[in-house]
């Protein structure tokens, strides 16, 4: 586990940065190993194909961990958990350790609910995400605050972040609170992405989609934080797009994977509402 | 378990308390708990984001029945169980008893295979549900008749109507048959709808997104016979709308969730084809 | 187990042959069981529907052997295995024997993981499937060559017909390779469909739900190496009119699933482009 204060500063994420990594998901197609939900899966699998990734969803307790060693990044992502697949988390995650494999943490619905929620912390000090993923109630939860009612988020972003910073800081990883702002830290600087619309609340999946895409930039780059604010802005700025086509939930979901496929590195850069400032402290 | 027998006879459904429930899903945004299968849990979620409900699916025996306290309306669907989700399902039912959360059963297949026929009368043994919704060869089976070759009904909803009221006063629940026009009945009184296209049938999980629909409308009105009018309207009359945009199976899910969306309690009211029946006896 | 060898001569599936398989699916709607993968079970069921199939996704132990004795056709993907579904997989493959029911194996990712791999040569001692189909990183993998990094090919059709042809023959089944220019033999003839379109690679599950129609087909005629060409033709035709409202890979999922729903059999004839050659033993 790194500790921030002791590495380098890195370059606060620039739009045309965050367009440098949309180009090497396309060129290099990260493998991304996925271990996530019954009822995101097909979705999280088609919006890493439209991004130009390679999704592998190997989730079993056999062949979880050696798949690990060879996948670009990981997603853990803990909406529906069974015996076998939690399992499956622990000896993934504690490979990639091994074979310094990036690996993005979901907690979906931490706080609400016990046994995944155990789960989550007992991932956590396996090995230290690259990037934990949730809403605000969800980084709430993980930080020793209270959880929201489910999958859904009752605190803004806003709210949450003391919480992101705190947890950022002491598990050593970029903390992404998602949101109408996304905001993004690694327990100094933070970022802020403020594309998306409402509709993206009405389909499923998005946001676990976003974890996806974390661990796919997150193959292409050592930057964390750059790769939690590029794999934002894809998802974003291609949502801001499919609501121009259709607000309305089916639609939209269709038009999403349209433009992720479109999207190019050009159209993001211009596009993303991107604000980034170095903190106080790292 | 009550029995329709000794409760006040309740109002028939009118077209205008449909409205009222979907009105009602819309301010309230009841939290569904979807104990479902792997085939249509994605769509299942889509379908109540787009309705205004607020699903989720908490399938694991560690955590579905604490979930079930808090949860508006729930849904056992037996689409695909496993022993962890059958496990769960019987832990979520008994708890569902104590914390008089209303659920919903989808008895999936029921008759034509012995494991999850066996699993459905033990659930409704445990604590009767507010609403079983099937097909007419998934209501016969369970009212101690043949089942069907699968997931389809090669009976009408016309034919099952014994079976479901003896269902009804038997279990003490309503019980809902879907078909061309769908019957509902708390054992007494009659409620036919009979909106809904053929495409509907091309398109999987459509009477699976019903029952969720249910589980829904039963977390915001007491009233089983209303809730299980209301979701039948809810569903059948955006299913009129979306099949005039197309009657092709892919466009048409797709405008389904959209008309979903779109559904106000005025058009709901304006295009339901409602009526109801007293019945003969209580 | 039938040997290739010692079976008549098959006459050469033509595009009219392609067309009545079509026709008998629509007409006898067989029932498919599936025992598939989390990612591309909805989108399985949706394809099977389209196409005028009746899936049913019976995958747990308890139930799975009993549904083989009825269904027409089974298909066995092992894209997420778990303890429980590959428990279902033996027993059900092992009642197809007893039952004389045609199955389909699609074996997800074999070589590139350990578990599954050794799964799917058991089930291949256990009972010869009608149809093998893969990639063809897969195929070379169960003819005992090298793997892929996952679920996509590094290799093409054309470099993997030796090791097809060597797997047809020594397991006495149909042999799928799919591709850009999909191969098929049973050991002998070879037949090449060159229909279909890039963006098929960019919707998760087209290859499964290809495995899947071929299940269906091989409920319709006991010619493995015609079902096998039928179910390619139908799914690469449909792709190849679906690509043609869009190449995106949202819109395109929702156009093949419409395509499918509106293919003739005439169509199918004019334009599927099969080329068929008898191999030089059989």
């Amino acid at each position: 586990m790194h500790n921030s204060a002791l590495t380098p500063p890195v370059p606060l994420p620039t739009a045309s940065a965050l367009a440098e990594i949309l180009d090497r998901v396309r060129s290099r197609s990260p493998l991304v190993q996925c271990l996530t939900n019954i009822v995101v899966a097909p979705w999280t699998a088609n919006v890493l194909l439209a991004a130009g990734a390679a999704p592998a969803m190997v989730d079993n307790p056999h062949e979880a961990a050696s798949f690990a060693a060879v996948a670009d990044g990981i997603l853990v992502n803990l909406g529906t958990p069974t015996e076998e697949t939690a399992r499956a988390m622990r000896l993934t995650v504690a490979e990639a350790a091994e074979s310094s494999t990036p690996w993005v943490l979901d907690p979906v619905a931490a706080g609400g609910l016990a046994w995944r929620t155990a789960l989550a912390f007992d991932l956590l000090e396996r090995n230290a995400p690259a990037i934990v993923r949730g809403n605000a109630s969800e980084i709430l939860a993980l930080s020793g605050g209270r959880g929201g009612r489910g999958v859904d988020s009752s605190d803004s972003p806003e709210a949450a972040l003391p919480a992101a910073l705190d947890l950022a800081r002491r598990s050593g990883t970029v903390v992404a609170v998602s949101g109408p702002v996304d905001h993004l830290t690694g327990g100094g600087s933070v970022v802020r992405i403020a594309n998306g619309h409402p509709v993206m609340t009405r389909v499923t999946g998005v946001g676990c989609a976003l974890g996806a895409l974390m661990a796919a930039t997150s193959g292409v780059t050592e930057d964390a934080l750059l790769a939690s604010a590029a794999a934002t802005a894809i998802l974003t700025v291609s949502a801001d797009r499919a609501a121009r086509t259709s607000a309305l939930p089916g639609s939209f979901a269709v038009a999403l994977l349209d433009e992720l496929a479109l999207l190019t590195p050009e159209g993001l850069e211009a596009e993303v509402a991107l604000s980034a400032a170095a903190g106080a402290s790292a």
